[in-house]
This record gives C-alpha cells, sequence and structure tokens, in this order.
C-alpha cells in the first residue's frame, strides 16, 4: 500500500484543487489539532441534542457518560470541518453517503482533535461522465491518540476538465 | 407488521420515560415540524462546513448545489434534535452507532422539517444484562414530504429495572 500524502491543510493548499485524478487507495490526510471546549460541548448541545451529559457538568456525572461529554454528532461536525480543511477538492467536499459512522470513545472537554484519513477506493461514475466516487475512512483522534470517531465515507468529486490537463 | 405509535415530542412525554422493553418492531415515531432560516444553514456552516454553497447565497448559485443548501451534517444534527424531542428513552438518547446515513434532497433556506422513524430491532446485549440495542430507520422529511437524510442507527437502550415491573 501506497501512503503518498496529500497537500496538508491551509489556505495555500486551497490553491490546487484536487481532482478525482489525484486520487489512489491508501493516500494519507491529515488535518488539525483543533481545540474543544466545554463551552463549545455544551453551546452545540443547547441546539442539536439538549441532554443533561452534554449541557450540564454536575448533571452529568450521575450519566452513561460520568462526566460531560460531546454529542457524537458534535464530533461528527468537527470532523467534518477537518475534512474541509485536509481536502481541498475542486467544488468543494460533496458527501456522497455515509456508510459507517462509530464513536468509540466519548469526546471530553479540553480535549483536541485531529484526523487521520484514507483513501480506499476511486471510481469514475459508470452514468456521470465528469465526476466519480472517492471511498474515505477517517478516524478522529483526541490528544492521547484514541479514536472518538470512525467513519466510512463517500465524496463525489469532479474528473480533471481534458483542457487542464 | 404493527404500528403502534410511541408518544409524541414535548415535555409530557418525557414524564414516562421509555426502556427496552416499550419498543417492538413496526412501532413508528414522529416529531417537527421545526424551521430551516438562512441565518441558521450558513451560521453551522461558518463554524462547520465553511464552503460557498452553504454560506453564500450569490456564490452558491454556481456550485453543485445551485443555491444555498444545508449542510448534510447540520441536517444530521436537526435530526439529533427531533430524536430527542421524538424517544424519552430513559437515561438519554445514545448513540450505538450509524450503519447508513444518506442526503438524498438538499435542504433549503426557508424550508422546514420532520422525523419519521420506525422501529427495526430490538436486541437484549448478550454481554450487558442490564441493557439492550434498538435498531432505527430515521427518514427526515422537508415541507414537500421529500427525504432529505435517511439513516439507519442504533440506540443503546437500558431495560425497565425489575423493582419498576
Amino acid at each position: 500500500m501506497t501512503h503518498a500524502s496529500l497537500q496538508g491543510a491551509g489556505p495555500e493548499a486551497s490553491s490546487s484543487p484536487l481532482y478525482l485524478e489525484d486520487f489512489a487507495p491508501g493516500q494519507i490526510y491529515t488535518a488539525g489539532p483543533i481545540p474543544v471546549s466545554a463551552d463549545a460541548i455544551k453551546a452545540y448541545a443547547r441546539q442539536f441534542d439538549p441532554q443533561p451529559f452534554h449541557t450540564d457538568e454536575a448533571l452529568a456525572r450521575a450519566t452513561f457518560f460520568r462526566g460531560l461529554a460531546a454529542s457524537g454528532w458534535h464530533t461528527a461536525s468537527l470532523t467534518m470541518s477537518l475534512v474541509v480543511q485536509a481536502l481541498p477538492i475542486a467544488g468543494g467536499v460533496i458527501g456522497g453517503g455515509v456508510d459507517e459512522l462509530r464513536w468509540p470513545t466519548p469526546l471530553r472537554p479540553g480535549d483536541e482533535l485531529r484526523l487521520e484519513g484514507e483513501i480506499m477506493e476511486v471510481r469514475p461514475s459508470r452514468t456521470k461522465p465528469g465526476q466519480g466516487l472517492v471511498r474515505v475512512r477517517t478516524t478522529t483522534l483526541n490528544r492521547e491518540g484514541q479514536a472518538v470517531q470512525t467513519m466510512i465515507a463517500n465524496l463525489v468529486v469532479p474528473r480533471r476538465p481534458t483542457e487542464n490537463v
């Protein structure tokens, strides 16, 4: 398996957009770290997942999570922000569906997140000649290197226009 | 297939928490509608998915989405808020992983969302006697009844304590 690195995060990377032809199985990409505060966990949860283990440190102690933990959907949202940083795909990062999403370890306040992604498969579309699907496996890691999220997703990626080759 | 309804959304429903024994395949639950504004779409996207088709109406016109559309992860987050309303599970709604997540139609500003969920399977844990897994299929619908998200997920649900039976 080749482990060629794609360009990392940052504005300079986005100046050379990625097309389907730039992807190959085994490529690794990374982004982060980004910090995650208790305030951010609670602000997300108040909007989208208002349950005591996500909104209140004291109440959270007596719950399944034994302390404040981020909503899995907050972790997924933060992961998307890291994917957007890591992959300057031409036309943007456009999801073609998720086939697996797991939260093996709770994300805790004061932690930080980084992304490791691997390209699993690159497949031109059978019906749309201008695009294809890139299948990726992402692991979102906390400071201790534990996986707080794993995901297998498909991205819709345009083919490089022939006049630009 | 039985289509027994679970309690709908609202504080009165949360006063009778649901245990594993309360679930059965074929049960239907619903929640919503909730409105989705352009401001909400852009505010979520600025934090988690800062791409032009999610943050700027004018720039969005020339993109894949041909106009402003919500991030799929915003739709997923709003869906979680509807699941929390629909299912007053004892101890909270705790995700045991997602096996499929699709966004068949973009969510647009000014639309509204409602949730339809169906219980697919109820299974006591082989290793943890106090809990089990409930497999659900959810469809998140826009005002026109189009599916903007479909998901198959597993929830961790406690068994009813015997002293309460």
